[in-house]
């Protein structure tokens, strides 16, 4: 039977969002589900099986698909399954084989991995790393997490697990603790919520007077709406973002050799606020073959059709 | 014409190691030049053209030999160029192109790689590694060197220089001075150079007493057998060293997700005394998936041997 199309399917912590696609990577139907209105996976499942089964009726049903992929936080390539993802509600500290469920379900092929490879595997098929062999991409979102490319292909490492440079060592000693248990992670600094905890502790180590001191609870677009306001803290506070992460990027540099580093998710949209001090510290921290020779580009895919985008091509199979 | 035989050529400061290789990877026919008699590329490579020549007369002859791969200090495999390498006579700040003038004297095909992606190939092929398709290799002699294989390939990156994870930051603030212009680079910290380097600075800020105190020009192997002899002073300085490899492991774990971490060189050698505060440090820093998983293990290849057969490998072809 002819079967032209994939699903893709982007699981966040709020809402799945959800698209059918075509084999030129044009999506055809799109929608979202929450992901937050259930405790228990199995209605879950129902609402998502139900969203597909919608979705597909626009194209000539469910049989038209290929195959499912998935992209959700800690999902695992090798496995399938979505391994203590606590900000998903109906997984928590758990381990859900959620390709299997999700196959048993619909009756269609399902891959999975997490939601920074899928992002880096649309920006390569759609996006800004089109073209490119070895890349890293950089999602700054509420956490910060990564999908690595070497040589055309996501590394997964050898448990599918590979990929967390948002929880290696920004600060060695008397860093933040982060909620992995760990301190010092690249996290806590350069997320939106590291961000939003710099301004908070700043503020109360200082007298400066700054537009932040008006806000309620902070958050890292009280930030960039002040900066752009020519709020002096809240520029200083992108430059030192900006360092932290300049300085990560040269050791992962050290690491892959990338052609460019990838920038995506809600933080990136502030746009040479954080791009300049990243730039200048990145090169001023890396070792000399790679001084100006990096790139660092925002992605060229819209937030929820690089996810999308991105697990659907693992639809198609390999 | 039949060519049974590869030559593998581990370039390094002071000697270059040179072997006969079968296709079951044994080592038929072996000698050693001096690497740092000659500054003229030239005379070096006729040195080395006629060491070869030499060796293969007991093989049937240079006909025989399918293949020369080459380990050398910033040797890029890409371009089979050997770019900045302060540390070889004829080299200095200059650029060789090592491929082409060896394939131009010998009259046969040459690939070139940095030597510790070629030791990682060897421990891939006949030790450690075998059977393994995610690990990195870690050298620590002189310098701390990397070669990293993801998948059963050595990462290469954009470049061809990917893997310089000697020259990440293991001390971000007030790190030391490192000769590629850096500060607080791992190698400063966790070479043979580093460990004395730290007994120096220890001796002088303390007045604690020390066997070390009645060495004239302390060497790492002075602080090895110190130790070996219960020096307190010592112990502390493999713990010291231990520790910070073990920080930097598991950052490295968080990129690529390794099944083991290998290590290799003079170092190495220091057996428990490094080994152990490297792992109890590496699974107190490690993200929770990790934490008891990563296996960190001793080359099983001596020395000599594990480059000369990872350089070897290359010459097989692709």
């Amino acid at each position: 039977m002819d079967k032209p199309y994939v699903a893709g399917v982007d699981i966040g912590g709020q809402t799945t969002g959800i698209g059918i696609i075509n084999a030129k990577g044009l999506v055809l139907a799109q929608t979202t589900i929450r992901t937050d209105s259930h405790t228990d996976i199995n209605l879950y499942l129902k609402d998502l099986n139900n969203a597909l089964i919608k979705l597909s009726s626009k194209i000539g049903g469910l049989e038209k698909i290929k195959g499912i992929g998935v992209g959700a936080p800690n999902g695992n390539y090798y496995t399938g399954v979505i391994d203590n993802a606590v900000n998903l509600a109906w997984a928590g500290a758990s381990v859900i084989p959620f390709a299997k469920l999700l196959k048993e379900k619909t009756g269609i092929p399902v891959s999975l991995t997490n939601d920074a490879n899928a992002a880096a595997i649309g920006e390569m098929k759609y996006g800004a790393a089109k073209g490119m062999k070895n890349f890293i991409m950089i999602t700054l979102g509420t956490g910060v997490g990564s999908g690595i490319v070497i040589d055309g292909h996501v590394v997964y490492g050898h448990d599918g697990f590979a990929g967390e440079l948002g929880h290696t060592t920004a600060v060695r000693r008397n860093g933040r603790n982060c909620n992995c248990g760990r301190t010092g992670c690249l996290e806590t600094y350069a997320s939106a919520v590291g961000v939003a905890r710099t301004a908070r502790e700043w503020l109360e180590m200082s007298q400066e007077p700054s537009l932040l001191r008006n806000c309620d609870k902070i958050t890292s677009k009280d930030v960039y709406e002040a900066a752009i306001r020519g709020d002096k803290l809240s520029i200083e506070i992108f430059n030192y973002t900006g360092k932290i992460l300049g300085e990560s990027f040269a050791d992962f540099i050290a690491f892959s050799a990338p052609e460019a580093i990838i920038l995506f998710g809600g933080l990136a949209r502030s746009g040479d606020l954080l791009l300049k001090p990243i730039v200048e510290q990145m090169n001023a921290s890396v070792l000399f073959m790679w001084k100006n020779k990096v790139k660092v580009l925002f992605s060229e895919l819209n937030e929820s059709n690089a996810a999308i985008l991105g697990a659907s091509a693992l639809g198609w199979g390999s």
